[in-house]
């Protein structure tokens, strides 16, 4: 639709869906513009202009107006690594060991009970987490793809989705080869919807043969998708891979062929100075999941090294089972503080550097900067409002340190991505939540009775050693 | 008022102020009991009984019934250390060095801003925050305690009160030794309140001398109240003390006889393995600051050590000018975050230890063990309800970890402090929030004012230089 053309006296008037007006917006665009008493205009998915209020106010039209007095409105925010729907699996497994963690507890129960029907019913809970915390874009990894791009187009969140391929038998395929046809269909299926990129996800080196990974990025490369991968997240991957291959993990994949810029590496956290020159110089966009590398005990990724060497970093929750919530805010929180402390130097990672990594650095490690992470007239009206009236809202110095040390998720009020509103003062749209955390209790009975069966087993096999 | 004993058949009703029904309750006692299906009954301030509610429904009547269905019922959290009317000064000025921090920004702005009326104004927007946020119980340093004091009194929270002595002329006393006359009338006229302890503090071996520091631990030791003071924050201060007193600041202060179980140090960063052994030894109180130390690159407390060898350790927010929030469930991740991470072991700093850090633990520091912490029968109800239906709060299947790694602070509902409901479906009692907002926001032009000046005078000594 062309915007219509009205004239009142000298007056033009435009028709747009969404006016936001009288608010404080953040831009994110490339002079970090911002207007303390602003307007933003909403038309057919996209932004038609964001600037100051009086300029905007006399020209657009449009049935749903938002005032934004008292409130804050900036881009939603870009999680750039996950597995949405191990909501189910939050909180059954914690304060372990990562091999523990992924062979014990996680593989077992995965095979029983990543099914279509519970991916879908994790995914949605995921969505409805990470719309009432302000992420608006959120770049998956796990099985059952198809089901959850289904659970993404009724829910109207965006994300780019990529099904794990791995050499082992899956709880959606039972070989590689399958997995890799599955791959192309979702692609097929799923690339040109509005909100959807299909990625391919080789899972880890060592969870896949080299020819798993150089076949899955030849596949990304036919259809001209991204490619992820987990990179060098333990010391133990670290060391392995060394011994097996003679390289470090980042080497290994260069030297295989699969580094350039449509890669997505999550984690990252031990390289070699080497390893950051390497992503720096192909291109390869760093998802950084600080959080979860400290809960694991992972160790801190090198993020100041990498963006000193100039490569595309973005910020990620990791799955819900790892972290264990999908809040970028905490996240953003969790980013300026454990890089100051490493660094040990406070003016490092400043706030506005990590409202950057949440959202137009974000969109570049997904290869979207031209689509999404800033506010700017032709960009997709993915926005989110946040209400201020709140006391560690209070005072406003400075908005990017507001941002990061003080709001919080749940500040997030009302969320618009391609242009719909999907949440409204804190109303999902498009999500039961009642009825989603009833199907929840009774799964999770379930699971619940499994760990149990579980950990009793582990007991007795640790008692018989 | 004794309960009355009603007759109705076979049947007792004892009268109560308030009953909690059919929900989760953690209490925090010595054998951590939890009731899936539990209620507990407040009188007179106190809690009178809690466990399952088939047991208690019949016997108690009350007033005020809270329907717990879907809710968790825990012990409200205890903040060890802060400055809470530096809600003030919050975001101020973010990402520079500790020493700038408090030489260039802090002191000049403190000399300027901090007066009766305005530190009445931040310690209540700070009240409105802790209430928000959970937590019952503050230590708190800092000036014009009388009306610091006052806003406890009103507000309904709990507090341990210190007026912060230095050597040099501070905003409410321009001598030390008016500081402590100050102190004493303050524990003259408050410390009987019923929710008013005050404290002694000396602000820090570098800002205090060996006798002022002496004097002020005696004047606490006469009335029988506890001790505050910054122990070993930054590397600076221990390379400092080290080098003028030839002690590390731990040692320096056990030579001068101040280290015993009514000390609350906070902070404790840089420690050798001789100042855990006296802090344990002595019995002093750790108030950990993760947040605080992780965003001035301070370093991390060696609380691990500090726990084996015995010490008693709570969680302390810090000032909000400082952290930026006065969050204590964002704490309790990090604290759970930071020590795994630098102990390298996934396994540590467990869920179900940093709850007890946050409650009976943080009680214990304070020297309130016998009257806060825990739900127990006789102990002062101070109790939150959060409220469990929301996305990040499903599944449950471990509800320490629920607490630590994926609740918020906004899941707060209800807060019950000395019996008495201060918030209740997030509507405070006490505090007509939009006003303080308003009033906030006319101060926060003023100092914001002061601050592009003092910036450009710093940039113009810079150049200078």
């Amino acid at each position: 639709m062309v915007a219509t053309i009205f004239l009142f006296g000298c007056e033009r008037e435009y028709n747009a869906d969404i006016i936001i007006k009288n608010a404080h917006i953040i831009t994110m665009d490339g002079k970090m513009s911002q207007f303390e008493n602003g307007s933003l205009v909403v038309k057919d998915g996209q932004i038609v202009v964001v600037g100051e209020n009086a300029d905007i106010e006399k020209k657009y039209k449009a049935p749903e107006i938002i005032d934004g007095a008292g409130k804050l409105v900036m881009p939603g925010l870009i999680n750039t690594h996950t597995h949405a729907a191990m909501t189910m699996f939050r909180g059954y497994a914690d304060d372990i060991h990562l091999h523990d963690w992924l062979y014990e507890y996680i593989f077992p129960i995965e095979r029983e009970f990543v099914t279509a029907e519970n991916v879908t019913l994790g995914t949605k809970l995921a969505v409805a987490e990470m719309l009432r915390s302000g992420t608006t874009t959120f770049n998956d990894m796990y099985y059952f793809v198809d089901e959850i791009a289904k659970v993404v187009d009724e829910t109207g969140i965006r994300a780019v989705l990529s099904k794990g391929l791995l050499d082992f038998p899956v709880p959606d395929s039972p070989t590689p080869g399958e997995g890799m046809e599955k791959t192309r269909q979702l692609i097929e299926k799923w690339d040109s919807h509005p909100r959807i990129n299909v990625s391919v996800a080789a899972h880890a080196i060592y969870s896949c043969s080299p020819d798993l990974i150089i076949n899955a990025k030849k596949i990304a490369d036919e259809y001209g998708v991204s490619f992820n991968m987990h990179v060098a997240e333990t010391l133990v991957e670290f060391d392995n891979i060394k011994q097996e291959h003679g390289h470090s993990p980042v080497t290994f994949l260069n030297d295989i062929g699969v580094l350039d810029e449509n890669m997505i590496a999550a984690h990252c956290v031990h390289l070699t100075p080497e390893d950051i020159q390497l992503i720096a110089e192909k291109g390869v966009g760093v998802a950084h999941n600080p959080q979860c590398n400290m809960k694991i005990a992972s160790g801190v990724a090198p993020i100041p090294e990498l963006m000193s060497a100039g490569a595309k970093v973005g910020i990620g929750t990791d799955g819900p089972a790892s972290n264990n919530d999908l809040d970028m805010f905490d996240e953003m929180r969790t980013t300026a503080f454990i890089h100051k402390l490493t660094s040990n130097d406070p003016t490092f990672m400043d706030a506005q550097t990590v409202v950057k990594l949440a959202t137009v650095d974000g969109a570049r490690v997904l290869g979207m900067e031209d689509q999404i992470g800033s506010l700017e007239t032709g960009k997709k009206a993915d926005i989110i409002i946040l209400d201020l009236e709140k006391p560690h809202a209070h005072p406003l110095y400075n908005i990017y340190s507001l941002i990061v040390y003080s709001l919080k998720s749940s500040d997030v009020e009302t969320v618009i991505i391609d242009g719909e509103i999907v949440m409204k003062n804190r109303n999902l749209i498009n999500i039961q939540e009642d009825v989603l955390y009833k199907k929840f209790d009774s799964l999770s009975v379930e699971i619940g009775n499994r760990i149990r069966e579980i950990v009793m087993m582990l007991n007795m096999n640790r008692n018989i050693k």
